[in-house]
């Protein structure tokens, strides 16, 4: 093994010169002298949206105006956006539809989906989740009447053999956003599944990071957000997934003029779209939604299987130099080192994670923390190199090394 | 009163000249060689709006990747821009927030205002209301037991002496999208509240376009859209107002992350963010949101009364011309003609609306058209002349007399 800096420097030369993927770095506008590893929290801008974003400004909106809701597609580009999301996780057409934010689309699915297991009085939510999916599971459940389990995915199993024919549905998310634990989508899948419950997931720290095979492991419901490894723009519109054999009974709550079957009929009595379209709720957002779409053209010839490799090389490679460089300097690793258990980040507990973190950031260096103690480093593959995570531990084992920061800072961290 | 077409160009030409909003025209990249009255369905691009999304996408996005949220003011972006929507709609700081679609806001309103009354057990809405208003206020409805009602505005005072002590909200638009009608948002917030119920009400056709009160009027909810008369783009974030008085009670049923009192502490449990905080619900659409920012700019020196009086001019200029050119044609006038009783638009009604409305398009007449029947043109004192509606009415006069259209062609009209 390796444990000099220099010869780390010349296996993450190695690694990058080899890298499938590393042709498509140069589909993104990286500001120069970062190193930028919070993508998992905004994926950074693709040069394919800003002069899509001047066509949709100049000629459909200004010129086209309101005839480019039909001219330029603007009234399709939910579904079509949709389901180019939904070729990255595993959905066929006609399944995933692109809008509104990530906490909506929760709302919504999980409001329907409890709603299609109307003899059962559970949802179980991971009291790891993501603060809004544990709020809107509290919500969803007052609101019709049930309760809510906070069960850890290790812990579903015994849970299910415990109350499993009470349970409505489990709401997980495949990564944990904090310790970059990546669980077994297709195991908990098939163990709730067996108990009757339907399965919703939120894929924000998994679309476009890994292979997500939604139809393929029959998961009911799913959504995720557009601005982490999507790169679709902050606050980028969110998807929802609902298989193809909820289509005729999901009931959707917010009941909004889009979602109609026939919107411009102005009906009196609300009749929902069929399939996924009830999921449409107001006006889409278009300027997002066309910058959503743009940002996904850089998937457009890649392999989320060569994706998945580049990113567990560059996790492993983490991991590795924080072995070699942060020996005794106070930081314990939380990501598992087993690749099959990490998703596409590497998050370091240490004592002093806030000071670091903007000891970092000063540095040029751009990872984010989680209250109170956990560095997070996203990786992706699409633009992460081995040399940017050698020179973020580099620069770490320096910071600490040296005392170059505030021990006493404290914060919150940042955007999710 | 002139009657020829000659006199009625001097007057259009007059009018132009000493409108006191001429100027602001000129804050619009309007495409040439069209005459557009569907900005009360689809405002135009601000030329403001262009150099403000190079900046966000270039330097906020692409250099400051996730510091923008800070550095760039994203975090506080639904409520700096709900402040600046506010001081069109009558409402002090700290009681609108700009951010997902006009249905999610409803919902969460009108849900939220509806449990304020928790003893009543009726919702009043308008049967000549925009649909998503009508669907969601039957979904809020259904949720929570309660009753709805389908009442004009003209009927509300009868309404209200025969049962309204059972009324928890009125939920009106001031404009009716469809024949252009102007209610008395006084009179019927102050017979609402009488009754003890709450108002809300949707300004989609109102905000921009004339002066709004909320405040003044002692108003509790009101939610509108971005993208009429605010001119923020296709999809333009909406907004919800909620009355100072209300902000310790009100609980709206989506409690996003983005809405608790301290979103980055992760807590377990929901804890609602003080005051109109509590109304976001996910991570906001950023891009949207500075985009509609951007546009609100066009009102930075503007009038609303000024506003009012320019297209109270312009629609009465337009009815005028219709009464002069399309005598005989075929037409009925839906709009009042009373000034006190007219949005900012026209209304015609005419056995062959669509195929008018489509022939008109053909010739950079742009209006539009709901079914079945109804010719709509909407005019908005910041970019509409008198020339525009003398253009757009003899244009339909030569279509009509020579048949220059399709009599059989019908459809359902456009967006909103």
């Amino acid at each position: 093994m390796t444990t000099t800096p220099t010869s780390l420097a010349g296996r993450a030369a190695g690694l990058d010169a080899d890298a499938p993927l590393g042709h498509v770095r140069e589909r993104f506008l990286l500001p120069q002298g970062v190193v930028y590893l919070d993508g998992n929290s905004l994926g950074p801008l693709p040069a394919a949206v800003p002069p899509v974003l001047e066509d949709v400004l100049h000629r459909q909106w200004g010129t086209g105006l309101i005839r480019s809701w039909n001219d330029h597609g603007w009234w399709d580009a939910p579904a079509r956006v949709g389901d180019r999301v939904g070729r990255l996780i595993g959905a066929a057409p006609g399944q995933t539809l692109a809008g509104d934010s990530t906490s909506v689309q929760l709302y919504n699915a999980l409001s329907a989906a409890a709603a299609l297991r109307p003899d059962r009085s559970l949802l179980v939510t991971d009291p790891d989740h993501f603060p809004t999916d544990r709020y809107l599971a509290d919500a969803v459940a007052s609101r019709l009447g049930l309760g809510v389990r906070r069960i850890r995915p290790a812990d579903l199993p015994g849970h299910l053999a415990a109350e499993g024919d009470r349970v409505a549905v489990v709401a997980y998310s495949p990564v944990d956003y904090r310790t970059g634990e990546l669980h077994d989508m297709a195991a908990l899948t098939r163990a709730a599944q067996r108990a009757g419950a339907l399965v919703l997931w939120d894929l924000c720290h998994a679309a476009g990071a890994l292979p997500v095979r939604l139809d393929a492991l029959g998961v009911d419901f799913a959504v995720g957000c557009g601005y982490k490894f999507l790169s679709g723009g902050p606050g980028a519109p969110a998807f929802v997934y609902v298989a193809r054999r909820h289509h005729a009974d999901w009931r959707p709550p917010m009941t909004g003029w889009n979602g109609h079957a026939d919107p411009f009929g102005l009906h009196e009595e609300y009749l929902p779209a069929p399939g996924v379209g009830r999921g449409r709720i107001g006006t889409p957002p278009v300027l997002s939604l066309l910058c959503l779409e743009a940002a996904l053209s850089v998937f457009d010839d890649v392999d989320l299987d060569q994706v998945r490799a580049g990113s567990l090389s560059l996790t492993g490679f983490f991991l590795h130099c924080t072995e070699v460089l942060l020996d005794g300097l106070g930081f314990e690793p939380v990501t598992p080192a087993e690749p099959e258990r990490r998703g596409s980040q590497v998050s370091l507990r240490h004592p002093h994670a806030f000071g670091l973190a903007r000891a970092l950031e000063a540095r040029g260096v751009i990872g984010d923390m989680r209250a109170p103690d956990l560095l997070r480093f996203g990786v992706n593959a699409l633009f992460t190199t081995h040399q940017d995570v050698l020179t973020a531990v580099t620069c770490l084992r320096e910071i600490t090394a040296t005392g170059a920061y505030d021990p006493s800072a404290h914060g919150a961290g940042g955007v999710t």
